[in-house]
């Protein structure tokens, strides 16, 4: 596309009333965590096929981080999982990632992956078990510290398989209190996200199964404890923008994790099964941004987006940039809809003129615009053809086919 | 079955360890309400096939609720639904139920079949309508201190069909202002059900969609309101005995809406489709009546039971006996649970003898035990094979057939 | 928008490869009928608003059909229900049609409103049912001869509520019968469109649950039966494209019910609810429109598009012109796809770059194409606009809300 | 329980009019293969936790296997996946086996694990990954012929996990082609069965997704091809009893997959989840296994059973043991059930009656049966406390733990 495309674009815009110096503000606003995990190999429980590239060091995630921010503008932070991304001194690795132009994200405590959390973490019924994983929460709390992160994002993998495996209730009163112990670690400035996920790893309950057990949970502990919405954790159907809204307007929506379902939590490349419900979503949040309610408006500028996806069978880096760019694209979508149209319109009660102002948002081709806001801001135009043509990708390659991995 | 059979139960189930003596006063214990509304002809959108037995006038109904009571003893209360179930004087409505030996249930005010509440009731956008809502409200208040009723049942079909339809955040507020304006119209004693629903009749978001919601509203309203289940309002593979576990322990269980379902809301004849999720609700329940926390306790002795179902093609009357009947039967396993048993394995980490443990009281044949339980009370022993003796069936279908219905 | 959007548009698509006169071809080429009931009234099983501009006789229901193909161009026949559509005298039916503009399409036997087919039609247990469904499918298929249509459209509400209700196997051969003899009656030209859906209003089975049993008779009963694919007659998460390409390939794809869901069988405005989803299915259809194998090509092209929603709470012609033109939106992008470069990247072994090729077309705006061709052929560019200005609107809202309706 | 408990059973049983001896007969005929994989670690995508007393080797398995089978005496058989149970002498392989007391059962061709098949195998853009896919495919025939095994059976982790990825159908064309080369190889007593999934590995398509897929390109095939039902592979809300009774009608039910699953495919144990469908699925054989057509008669009769979960935190010998005994209870049960009086129901059209009468039976407690029919073949009444006597389950504990494993 050219600059007319754009021009042509901008002047389309005006006639629809959008003001789109603020769109590009917004747009630039917007900022996007990668996750450290999503650079490595992943799989499904049937096989995890090994690719070459993966990056398979805490070093190497960064670099491939740190290329993503290079390409997109738009990811400056990355999420770091521990243990995964043990480091032994992580004051120093958070001056290695800004030595790589990026920063520590969100630290997620992994509390699913040692053998003595088979039947649960938090909520096990072994006392000593328990007091491992708050152990481990705080620990993670101190690496953020460390690290400079202010995020703390938690996902459980706590529930059972079983009827009668579990006791409802106690562990919820157990996963309550240990998550007030590590509240009560927090600095002002941090805050706590906690994830729910309708099911998997726990095929019969998940302790934090809705948003409603995070939400109640959140408010139980603090003004520092926010839900996080990861967008394959839902039931099939979930009205998830419906959800979005109703955190908002309670203040608590603290972050998303985004990836994209068509059956379960299938963790692919955000945006890809459903556009216009990513669409929707961002609908809320342009729509919140704009409320006259201060702490609705807060919370939506304050909202951490992070990718949480699996990629299976897709090279890694480019999987991410272009997940980055689906965001970006329904997020300026969202950022074109005529809010006095359709408010006007659900006035009205005409029920299709308020869906169609919505939708013809959505019909806007966005290329011409996300191209001019890159390009304003010194970035690539097309990240991925400039991903391709850097030669990151083969660099890598041949870097991590030697035989012997870095350690 | 003979004496001999319940002799035989009896002793295997004290072998088990279990008091029977307990059970049987559970059991008897437990009351279930019935609809006015599920003895008239109800359908699918396709069609309302008509019977020729099915009531007609609140008279009707209320006889058939009674019939119900008579054969099963365990029905002394009819939801009645408001403007269906209208009454000139409803002091000589309660009168009426109360000659034909039961009372008035939950109060059901009915906002959905008025033209006005094409685009919702509550969360209306014209202040108008909202406020005819409200009144409507409160006019179900009244009708509940009338009749002596102490519980108003909300259910709510209000919702959007498409994306833009309405305002999310707006209708929120506006259902959390009317229902505060009906809350503090409630006697001390009254209490508010606060039912929620995943889908139908709105197809793109229910204003209260989830029990968080529900639970959400009431926590701000007050102790007064409580959440009610409806076991077919839940997307598909939800696990309806954690959520009535949740709201068991955070003191906010009100009632039940029982009936089954294989796909949405079919409103099927309660433990039809699934019986071993009706036990394993049961189960939660059971738990929690042994509770140490007394408002746990209290809370799972004061739930509300009401039937709600839509009988399509079942003779009414029967399919409500028979409602009962799975009810009684689930509950009677559930209170067979050897919860000794259970928690030991737990303690353990036996996966498969907790399971075990609970299915055990599944595979339970109770047929002896609930026969005993109703022969001791002076009831039938086979509700519906008496019903069937009675002739009541033969009675109302002739005098029903009639051309011309009663007024 | 203006000339110049298109000529954009138009060089943009051919720096793709777009050959845009075919693109112009196939939309020209695209008809769909739409269905006499969509404009009466119709509603949920909770409530049927009453709208005053609703159709009310056949004959209204054929002039708001040939509005809408007045104002689409696109919508030259339309779908009669027997025995809604009832008419002394089916070849008058036809010419009166034909005087309006339009002519008649699939013709529907309804099978599921009287009483006696509470329990089945052609599955009955009785004989004598099974027998009078027989007859009326005869029936119709002489209304079609008489009306010039050269389509059945089955669907059977057939199914169970519980099980044990009906003998699944006996009712499989009962149905098989039934349309053996039917289909020994269509004329050599007629063709036989068999639907499955999933649920509703059977809530335990419905006997043509699937497209794999609805093809399997159709396999049985010859080349005139064929699959219709109702839009919304799936489980949740079903892969629809994949099954329309199935179909596609076995040459046994008869045609569509075109609407959207987004839980159950909602029928709202087709391609509201999951755009992307549509446009998925017009995917395979142009690509099997490409196809080598003539057979492929030929039932690619023989499709009958159809609309079957129900317009619960929207103005009924606004509804259906907007459905028309978002099936047009959707099939205009599908034809924007790359198939050289999809193939490409498939043979590669490129995902990213495969699932780029066909988004890529669904991201651009297709509103100047489809002005385009509509001005070319005469129509207006934004139907919706001109139905508006037509007055039409005003003229049926006040000639029917008359207090006594014409007969 | 005791000897009184079976005679009062018994007695009930005859007085509800059931053939005992009959029913006693059938349970003794049913075998239930188990998966040698069943017996070594598994786990979910996020952690497979290891057990000390999971089988390592070959041997090992076959070992568990065997000891099932002699507690339980209905496993006789065990099926191996190829490569997983490699041997270089397949022939050897079989004579352990059957020195250890059981045979091989279904051989299962395992084309997921090796990293060319990372995008599909007999559907492989790539032929040369195609051919070695058929290859595998030969080479298990030639493993059945080796092992004595009868029955090929066949699952494809083949999908795609984003729109475009992949080409629907000339991939269907490819599995077909695949199949027919394989078929070809088929001795005139083996047989081949085939297995849908609805998804996982695939997020976007499987490429046999379904039963009409898996039972189109049965019949394509020939008459030794059947398919095989997975309980854990459909759509939520699946009518599985459904699908068996239609693909019993047609002849072409080969063979199960026993396993259980609330949300996803997520191979518990079976009959754990919901009791009530697979007692409703063994119904409908019980059923076809009094049909007067032979071809369903014969077609039941030879149904291949067999175990296929995931034992993620159980101990895998019990949970194969309970496994068992669920499908024992539940095919017990159905055995109960007084087909007369449901077909009484069914032809007056009493829906109540028609239920009740196969609910009757589910409600029976059948452990005083399932004991008899034990101790009358000379096997353990209750195979799970006998196999925890027997000082098995310590054993492998302590052979196993040791640090190195036998190769």
């Amino acid at each position: 596309m050219s600059d007319s495309a754009y021009a042509w674009f901008e002047r389309e815009q005006q006639n629809r009333g959008i003001d789109v110096t603020q769109v590009k503000e917004r747009l630039n606003a917007l900022k996007i965590e990668t996750p450290s995990w999503g650079y490595a190999d992943q799989g499904t429980r049937f096989r995890t096929f090994k690719r070459a590239d993966a990056a398979r060091t805490v070093r190497e995630k960064l670099e491939d981080a740190a290329a993503v921010h290079r390409f997109t503008g738009a990811c400056p932070d990355v999420a770091i999982h521990i243990p995964w991304d043990h480091a032994d001194d992580f004051g120093k690795l958070a001056a290695d990632a800004k030595s790589l132009g990026i920063g520590i994200g969100a630290v997620n405590p992994n509390l699913f992956q040692d053998d003595e959390y088979m039947l649960g973490s938090v909520t096990n019924a072994d006392p000593a078990v328990r007091a491992r994983a708050v152990e481990h929460l705080l620990a993670c709390v101190d690496i953020a510290r460390a690290t400079g992160s202010k995020a703390l994002s938690l996902w459980f993998a706590d529930g059972t398989n079983y009827p009668g495996q579990g006791d409802f209730r106690q562990r919820k009163a157990w996963m309550e209190e240990s998550l007030r112990t590590m509240y009560a670690a927090l600095d002002a400035d941090m805050r706590m996200l906690i994830e729910y996920k309708f099911f998997e790893p726990g095929f019969y309950h998940t302790d934090l199964a809705d948003w409603g057990m995070a939400y109640n949970l959140a408010q139980k502990l603090g003004p520092k404890a926010e839900v996080l919405v990861d967008t394959g954790h839902h039931p099939q159907g979930t009205n998830i923008e419906h959800i979005v809204a109703y955190l908002l307007d309670e203040g608590r929506l603290g972050g998303f994790h985004f990836n994209a379902r068509k059956y379960a939590d299938d963790d692919l490349i955000v945006g890809s099964a459903n556009p216009y419900e990513l669409f929707l979503i961002f609908a809320q949040i342009a729509l919140a941004e704009r409320d006259a309610n201060p702490i609705v408006r807060r919370t939506a500028e304050r909202i951490a987006y992070m990718i949480d996806q699996s990629h299976n069978i897709e090279a890694k880096i480019p999987a991410m940039i272009r997940s980055v760019m689906n965001v970006q694209t329904q997020y300026a979508k969202a950022l074109l809809v005529d809010w006095n149209a359709v408010a006007e319109a659900q006035r009205a009660g005409d029920v299709l003129e308020a869906e169609a102002a919505v939708r013809e948002a959505f019909e806007q081709n966005v290329t011409p615009l996300l191209q001019a806001v890159r390009e304003e801001a010194g970035l690539p135009a097309d990240p991925m053809a400039a991903y391709k043509q850097s030669g990151y990708a083969e660099r890598i390659w041949n870097a991590r086919s030697a035989a012997v991995a870095p350690l």
